[in-house]
């Protein structure tokens, strides 16, 4: 297998977007990550969007953005794992390139959400569990994700000023990122006090409604060193899947997919959690981001709430997670979410981060962890600086 | 590059299959594969759907598909490029065994497309054009296809017969496939006078709305020869694209996209198309199969009309299309068709085509072409005789 690099990356505007369409907002960041990248040409385009064709009446998205980025002609396709469809969009890139069969590929994420009302918006996004067993009875996200935060609550004794934790520390890492959705702190009284979607989560607790893309070029070392631009290694791919009913878990206090995909890219790495410094993690409930935590080996099961509301993961703290801002304040244009945490390893990597948001101590190697629905798939890419 | 093998295939049953689930139809398919080739597990799932969310309500279409495959944890990603979804899934499953990265994998197709009605099917179908510039407009595919047809006839004379020719053919071969939704034969009047759809184009000259699924095995030579079954080579792979709208391009006569396919997949094999000696194409519409002859380069343009009026691609002719029935006879299960095609050509390669639909003369090297849209996207593929 060849090795794979990231030699540049681009982001559009990431909120309520109302004066750019799907097409345009990909356009936007394929075009930031071509100039940031230097490259002259694309052998292959690779979009991650969770649903086209419910969002934006839009199916055939590759061939779509190819036509609409001014490169009608391309391969291009589109790969789908609902909200950690950017990470696929990456990992398929990375397998093109390191077959031989291609030396430089975009991997990018689109979603234009704001375009649905909010119960189509609802609908749309609770494609992503189980249409037959769980959405046909009512399930919607927040209420399978409440299920997930009671149960640990129950089980491990995890309290709301841990959950509100989260969501502060996030917004206060989005405040220093300029395509932030919510650049603005929170305070922990905030969360509490603000209004509840389903019980424990209150609105703070949630990820927002986004419109946004990211993009990034994936390439050959040796491509890599001819442009002369920083880049980083994707040194380990990992994905793994659950079954996709929540009630069909053994346990829901833990995501399993996130827990083999990340066995799996660490081993394809050859390091352990141990050796990687940062993360990006996929905090679409502030729930979400505790039992990632521990489904990922970073803490053992049930610790790491009580970490978080010490301030172990913030900027200064030992493994900051979500310095972007994380879903919660960055925004989470679903199919794009798992190409901007790339974005935000590698700037962070090679000490591009702006608004004051730089990682101290110069971390070499940081890990990107995305995932669909209430965790049936999730995928989880290592990068190290070359 | 590690050479990449088909060792097994499946297939669902294809028509109106009101008894069966899309998730069943994927699983009848992929059990079907897993018993053909007799592999022990999955490295990784990829499935071509073109509108999972539209037609049935369900995004997420990997893991739900590894879920209910009682493969819960293995790698899976859905792939999308509207009806060419198959061909790409075939792809993508291609690079990560040449990557090295996997040994097995499942590249798999379905859609269930019977559950909408029929307003709703159109409605998801027209998600593959431009939705902003020709499906808000009222486009739709027959109509799209319709126009290159009379493009195609003011042009080059093509007439009612040589449209007429192709339906017939591919019934004729369908008829022998015990999985096509209509294996059944009709005749040259039967096409000319069936009921008007678009102007040229009646409703025999259109392939149908079908439920259905197909999947293969691809793997390593290494694992192929292990497991002992007849495999098959895949010695060339490309895609295309071109506009998503059909008045952007220079010619409706031709269809770019697959020309750039063919040429690079081609390439790939370090093959031509005198070389190639039976293909498998997407006849979604009568005209379509005619156009793509031209467009590949088995005729010249305005050639292949007569040729096929002629029999020359008839299953004794010279160089037989479409002998599993196609898109018209066989079905077009939009996101399942790529990969149905790769199993109607690992089939003649290895001389198991059911039914007395064997291409005499045990050839050695076929064409599956596969495309979405209108043309805006195209996917080649090459296999040949291990």
């Amino acid at each position: 297998m060849r090795d794979v690099c990231v030699v540049g990356v681009g982001m559009s505007q990431w909120g309520e977007v109302w004066r750019k369409s799907f097409r345009q907002l990909f356009v936007d960041a394929a075009s930031a990550a071509i100039k940031n990248s230097g490259v002259d040409h694309l052998d292959g385009l690779y979009v991650g969007c969770m649903s086209g064709g419910l969002f934006v009446g839009q199916e055939h998205l590759g061939a779509l953005c190819a036509d609409y980025l001014g490169m009608a002609g391309i391969p291009a396709m589109r790969v789908e794992s609902a909200c950690a469809s950017g990470g696929m969009a990456i990992r398929a890139a990375m397998f093109e390139v390191a077959s031989g069969a291609s030396d430089i590929v975009m991997a990018a994420g689109v979603e234009k959400m704001t375009d649905c009302s909010g119960d189509d918006a609802t609908y749309a996004l609770a494609t992503a569990a189980d249409q037959e067993y769980e959405v046909f009875h009512g399930a919607t996200f927040p209420g399978l994700y409440a299920m997930m935060a009671h149960a640990h609550m129950a089980k491990y004794g995890t309290t709301r000023d841990m959950l509100s934790a989260v969501s502060v520390k996030n917004h206060k890492n989005g405040a220093m990122n300029p395509v932030a959705q919510y650049p603005f702190e929170i305070t922990m009284e905030g969360v509490a006090n603000s209004v509840m979607i389903a019980d424990p989560l209150h609105i703070l607790d949630c990820s927002p409604i986004t419109d946004g893309a990211a993009a990034v070029i994936v390439c050959t070392e040796e491509k890599a060193k001819a442009l002369g631009k920083p880049y980083v290694k994707i040194i380990g791919s990992g994905v793994g899947t659950d079954t996709l009913q929540l009630c069909q878990r053994a346990d829901m206090t833990t995501i399993k997919a996130s827990t083999l995909a990340a066995e799996r890219a660490l081993k394809m790495a050859g390091k352990t959690i141990k050796d990687v410094q940062f993360a990006e993690m996929h905090d679409c409930f502030t729930i979400a981001e505790i039992v990632i935590c521990e489904s990922i080996g970073l803490y053992a099961p049930g610790k790491a709430g009580a970490a978080i509301l010490a301030g172990e993961t913030a900027l200064d703290g030992k493994f900051p997670v979500n310095s972007s801002g994380g879903l919660k304040s960055k925004g989470h244009a679903v199919g794009a979410t798992g190409v901007a945490q790339i974005v935000e390893i590698y700037k962070q990597l090679t000490g591009q981060a702006e608004g004051g948001r730089q990682i101290p101590g110069s971390p070499k190697i940081g890990m990107a962890q995305n995932m669909g629905g209430s965790g049936a798939s999730s995928v989880v890419h290592i990068l190290e600086v070359a």
